[in-house]
This record gives C-alpha cells, sequence and structure tokens, in this order.
C-alpha cells in the first residue's frame, strides 16, 4: 500500500502545481521558486532585486518557525506572506496556493516563493512557479554542488553568492565550477556578492530578459 | 491508511536505533549524531576532534552523493564508512545498522554519525546514538536558532562554528544565544572556529566528560 499513497500524494501536489501555474500566467506574473541552504542568502537576494529591478515584486517565504523573513521583505514591498511549515522540510504547491490567494497578483509582475532553507527537500517539488533557482554560497565549500546534484540538475539558474568572502574561506571556484558543468551542462551559473553589490546587475539581466515584456 | 504506513515506518526506525544503541553500548562506544546544515563544518569538526582527543574514533558519514567527506577522514582514522543517500534527506537507523557492522566497533571509544547536511530532517530520527549535536556556522545568520527550533531541542549540545568570519559577516551573538536559551534553558552552547582551532578545547573537554571513563 505504500507506493500509491506516496504517489497519489506527489500527484495532487502536481495538479495543484498546474493550477497555481496558470493562475500565475493568467495573472501575468513570472514566478521564481528560490532554493538554498539556510543562510544562503535568499531573502537578502529578494531584498536586493526588489530594489534593483523596475517590476512589481510580491513574495512568498517559507520557514519552519517565525516570520522575521516576511518583516524584512515587508520593508521593500506589502505583498507579502510568510508560510510557516512547522517541521516541513519544503514548500508545497498548496502552501502556496493558499498564499497566492492573500496576494493581488494582479498587481505583480514578478512572485518570488522564497522555499525552506533546504538543499535536498524542496526540489522534488512543483509549486507552479516557471523557473526554480538555486542559491550556493561561498561560506558552504566548494564541495556542495557535487554533494547536492539533483538541485543542481532541477535548476534553471545557480548563483553562487558571498563572492565577499572569498578572501577569508577556502574554495576552488574552478571545482565548483567543473562540479555544476558535469552535472548540468547548460545551465547559468552567476557569481555574486548580494551584500556587497558584485554580480547583482548580472543577475538581474537574467532576470529580465526572462520576463519577456 | 496514511498515517499507520508513516507511524509503522518510525517504528521500526526506532526498534533498529534501540539495537544500534545496545550494540555499540556493549561494545564500549559513544556515539554523537553530528547534525547541521550544509557548510556547517560537520566533517571538519570531526577532522579536528580525532586530531585533538586521546581516544579511538570510528565515523559514519551521510551525504546524497559522493565519498569526498569520508576520503577526508580517512586520512585521520581508518574507521570510516560513507553511506550516499542518493535523494534521502536523512540517515536512518538501518543504514547506521549497516554501517556499523562494516566497522571493528570493539576497537573503538567514540562513534561520529555525520548526518546528511540540513537543518531539519535528521532531527526526529532516532538513529541509536548517546547524543545528538547540532552545529550552527555564523556564516548562516542570528537567526537560525529561531527559525530552526527543533534541532535545538532535539540537541545535547549546540555548537557555533566559524567564529573567525564573525568580522567579514553580520552577525549578532547575543541575539542568537537568546534564541538558544528561550527554545531550550539548558542545553550547553559552545562557541568556536574549527579551522582556526579557537575554541575547540571547550569542545573537547564536554565530550571528554561524556566519555565517563
Amino acid at each position: 500500500m505504500e507506493i500509491p499513497v506516496v504517489a497519489d500524494v506527489l500527484k495532487l501536489n502536481d495538479e495543484i502545481a498546474q493550477l497555481n501555474r496558470q493562475r500565475l500566467h493568467d495573472a501575468g506574473v513570472f514566478s521564481l521558486d528560490l532554493m538554498g541552504a539556510p543562510g544562503a542568502g535568499k531573502t537578502a537576494l529578494i531584498e536586493a532585486t526588489i530594489k534593483a529591478i523596475d517590476a512589481r515584486v510580491g513574495v512568498v517565504v517559507g520557514d519552519l518557525a517565525t516570520q522575521r523573513d516576511a518583516d524584512r521583505i515587508a520593508r521593500c514591498t506589502d505583498q507579502v506572506v510568510q508560510i510557516n511549515t512547522g517541521k516541513g522540510c519544503h514548500l508545497d504547491a498548496n502552501q502556496v496556493r493558499q498564499a497566492i490567494g492573500r496576494l493581488n497578483i494582479d498587481q505583480l509582475d514578478i512572485l518570488f516563493i522564497e522555499n525552506v532553507g533546504n538543499l535536498i527537500c524542496p526540489v522534488g517539488f512543483d509549486l507552479g512557479q516557471d523557473v526554480k533557482v538555486g542559491l550556493f554560497s561561498i561560506a558552504e565549500g566548494d564541495d556542495k554542488a557535487a554533494k547536492h546534484p539533483y538541485i543542481v540538475q532541477a535548476s534553471d539558474v545557480l548563483l553562487l553568492n558571498k563572492l565577499d568572502l572569498a578572501p577569508h574561506v577556502s574554495f576552488n571556484l574552478e571545482s565548483f565550477q567543473a562540479d555544476v558543468s558535469r552535472l548540468s551542462a547548460a545551465v547559468p551559473l552567476i557569481t555574486l556578492s548580494v551584500t556587497a553589490g558584485q554580480g547583482v546587475d548580472q543577475w538581474i539581466d537574467w532576470l529580465e530578459r526572462r520576463l519577456d515584456r
């Protein structure tokens, strides 16, 4: 009985994800599922993007507990919803569906869905997003692409953050890039430091090209 | 049908964990389940501990893919087993049981079980360890205890690593400590920098007191 039960849960998730996708497309919203380890800089990236881009941005943010990320993002946009997953290790399509219902999506161009800090579980769940974004940080070490191949392969774009820490940590960028290329030859990899403002323009360029306006 | 299936899986895990615990106790081995986000410094902590402590240390190390951590640890001890979980987001008791079977545990005083890099899923699974150790890093930000309350509450000791990066990142130590105290009043919190060797002696002291020799 076990396998059919699990399959049904995933099938139900995918069906709701498809409804989310249709609803966002009908409203003209481009959506991103932002995945990364705890502390990779997901919230900071969203804050910097809202400030840098000429577009109306809404945010759904997932965490086990607290509304700290939503409080941060609320200083940049009033279109923000915090989801607390309790012990849940990833967002699912139904949580996102409920969150979208609390946003005025007709007033948005972009929706960021900031997933729970976790390199593993968010990868397998479709939320209805247009693209999945995988965010790594130099502070995590240069072996993280090789150790987490599925997020590399599932992502439409990869970001490597905290370049400003490069002088202070051991990180072989060529080794990291080689692992990424081996796992997903075509995926773009943008290196940046959100806090130092370095490379953010390349990320904004990538995003604006996807907006197709 | 769903809930009983899940309950049975957890019950089976707990039964195997109890067998692991008995087997390790019979062999006089003190065991630790080391949990932390990707790149918090779990492997580096184990390497430093092996070098600093006067005890025979074995290691079971979990990752989705690669045997890079085992290769690193093999330079410090030949009693090491790598578990590749595939898409699995945490170790379970049966994986640890199989790994223990490949170690000569009668020749060990300490067994480190390095869990998959993840602050969430490893918390709920008993592996048969004596203590759970939660490892955070300053690079992850000072909000991570509040955002991940269950690992704080499940841990017998908490470590905050990468103190050497304190001058280069924004981290309010008092705020982090206050969150830890609120969530788990009695848990010891040891701040350290494994790479700089700072605070490692306090960690070794804590561990040696637990060995009860």
